[in-house]
C-alpha cells in the first residue's frame, strides 16, 4: 500500500473535503485511505482547519472520541459574496435578455453550471448553521439551483412538479394561485419524496407575487414538513408586499425598459449587512 | 499579504482544481492568489500532478508558454468505475421501487446529489476525451444528471422542455413518437439555448424503446448541432433495438418482478472493459 507525504494527503485531503461538504468524514476513512496512524491524520487535519480560515473558504469542525470525524462547512466572507453577487448582477441584467411579452429571458444563466454553483455557494452559506433534511423547488428552472445547493449542503432534494406523473407513484396536488397573474395552477409530489416531520428549504429562481412560494410552503404542510428557509434567486421589487413573508432573494429587478434594453437589477444589500 | 507553505499552496489548489474540473487555470492567477513566484508555482503544479496520478482521480495537464496554465481532467479508474455502478445497481434495485403501473420509482435517486454526482462522474469521465459545447437534456428526471455532468466537463446544459413556456423566447418545437408507447409528443427548445453548429452531449435518465433520445437528436439537427454522444443511466434490456444506435448507458434493467419485488439491474459491462 502506498505511503504518502504529508503535502499529499494535504492536497487529497482538500479534495475530498471540496467534492462533499458537510459531510462526515471519519478519521477511520482517512487512516484507512492513506494507510496513516490516526495522529498522523488529526495533525493533518489540524494543518488542513488552519488552512480553510486562512483562504477564508469555510471552517473544518472536527468530532472527537472514537467514533471522531470531520467535516468541511462551506462558508462565503464578505468580499466573496459582494463579488458573487455582483458578478450575477451584471449577468442577469445583459443586453437582449427582454423578449416578448416583457419577459427577462434568463434560462441561460440557470442551465449554466459555473453561475448556479456562485449561486449555490451563497444560498447554502447563508442557511449553513440551520438543520434542514430537504430542499424543495418546483420544476424546472429552479431544478439546478436546488440541485447544487443541496449538494453544498449534503441533502437530498424534493422536485414539485406541475403535472401528475405515472413515474412518482402515489403523489399530494394542491391548487394554488399565482401571485401575479391569479391564475389557478396545479402543483404535485410524490408521497415518497419527503420524509413526515422533515425541515426543508424552499429554492425558486424568481419571485414576483410569491405565489409559488406560497403554494410550495401550503404544500409542505400536507407533508407535515417545516419550511426553515424561502431562498429565491431574483425577486421583483413591485409588489413589495409578496404572498409569504421569510424568504430570501439574492438579487432584487428593480425595474427594465423595451426600449433602450436596460435591465436593473441590484444585490439585495441585507446579505452584505 | 499572506504568503502560504507549500503544503497550504497544495491543499489550496486542489480544492480549486476539485471545484472546477476541467477549466483551465492561467499560472498568473495562481501567482496572484498565493503571492508566489511563476517558478514556485510550477513546482507546485508538478507536485499536485504527480498526486493526482497518484490517488487515480484523473490527470493535471499543463499548457507551457506566457499564457501557461494548468488544467484538472477528472477521470475514473477501473476499480472506482466498477465501485460506483456496484452501488448504483443496489441503489436502483432496492426493495419497494416498483409502483402501480409497472414502474419503477428512481426519483428520490435522481434526486440525490450524492447519487447523481457518481452517475455524472461516470459520464464525464467517458466523454472527457470529445469536444463538447454543451450537455442537452429533457425535463425533468434527467436535468440533475446534466447540471452535474455538464459541471464537471465546464460546460452549459440546454433543458429541452416539454411545453413552450412564455420565458423561453423563440422556440424551436417538433414531434416526436415515444419508442415504447406510440405516443405522439412534443418538445421545444429555446432559439437561445444553443450556438449554431456545436457540439452536444445528449443525457436522459431512462431510455426504454429510444424514442427521446431519438427526439432529442432529431431537435439537434433543427440547431445544426452535432450530437458527439448519447448518455442515459438506465436502458431496459427489453426492446434490444432501440430507435438510436450509438448511445452509452451505465446499467441494464434486465427484468422486475412485482410478486417478490426484485428488481434484476446489472452495470453496462462494456463500461468495465
Amino acid at each position: 500500500m502506498n505511503k504518502y507525504k504529508r503535502n499529499q494527503r494535504i492536497g487529497a485531503l482538500m479534495k475530498i473535503f471540496a467534492e462533499k461538504p458537510n459531510y462526515i468524514f471519519s478519521y477511520n476513512y482517512f487512516c484507512e485511505m492513506f494507510n496513516a496512524a490516526k495522529s498522523t491524520i488529526s495533525e493533518d487535519i489540524a494543518i488542513v482547519k488552519e488552512l480553510v480560515e486562512e483562504i477564508e473558504c469555510g471552517k473544518i469542525e472536527t468530532m472527537a472520541g472514537a467514533s471522531g470525524g470531520a467535516v468541511f462547512i462551506p462558508l462565503l466572507g464578505k468580499k466573496e459574496k459582494e463579488d458573487i453577487l455582483k458578478g450575477l448582477c451584471d449577468l442577469f441584467s445583459q443586453k437582449n435578455r427582454i423578449i416578448a411579452g416583457r419577459f427577462i429571458y434568463m434560462t441561460d444563466l440557470f442551465n449554466d453550471p459555473n453561475v448556479v454553483s456562485n449561486i449555490a455557494k451563497i444560498i447554502a452559506s447563508e442557511f449553513s448553521g440551520v438543520k434542514i433534511d430537504y430542499v424543495v423547488t418546483v420544476e424546472t428552472k429552479g431544478i439546478p439551483v436546488a440541485i447544487l445547493t443541496a449538494q453544498k449542503l449534503n441533502v437530498p432534494v424534493a422536485v414539485i412538479r406541475r403535472n401528475n406523473k405515472v413515474t412518482e407513484g402515489a403523489t399530494v396536488s394542491i391548487n394554488y394561485v399565482s401571485g401575479s397573474s391569479n391564475n389557478i395552477q396545479t402543483m404535485s409530489l410524490s408521497r415518497r419524496s419527503l420524509k413526515e416531520n422533515c425541515k426543508v428549504l424552499l429554492v425558486d429562481d424568481f419571485m414576483k407575487g410569491g405565489g409559488t412560494a406560497k403554494g410550495m410552503a401550503d404544500m409542505m404542510r400536507e407533508f407535515n414538513a417545516q419550511v426553515v428557509g424561502t431562498a429565491v434567486v431574483i425577486e421583483t421589487k413591485e409588489p413589495e408586499k409578496k404572498l409569504v413573508d421569510n424568504y430570501l432573494s439574492l438579487m432584487v429587478l428593480n425595474r427594465f425598459n423595451d426600449k433602450d434594453e436596460t435591465i436593473e437589477i441590484e444585490p439585495n444589500l441585507k446579505l452584505l449587512k
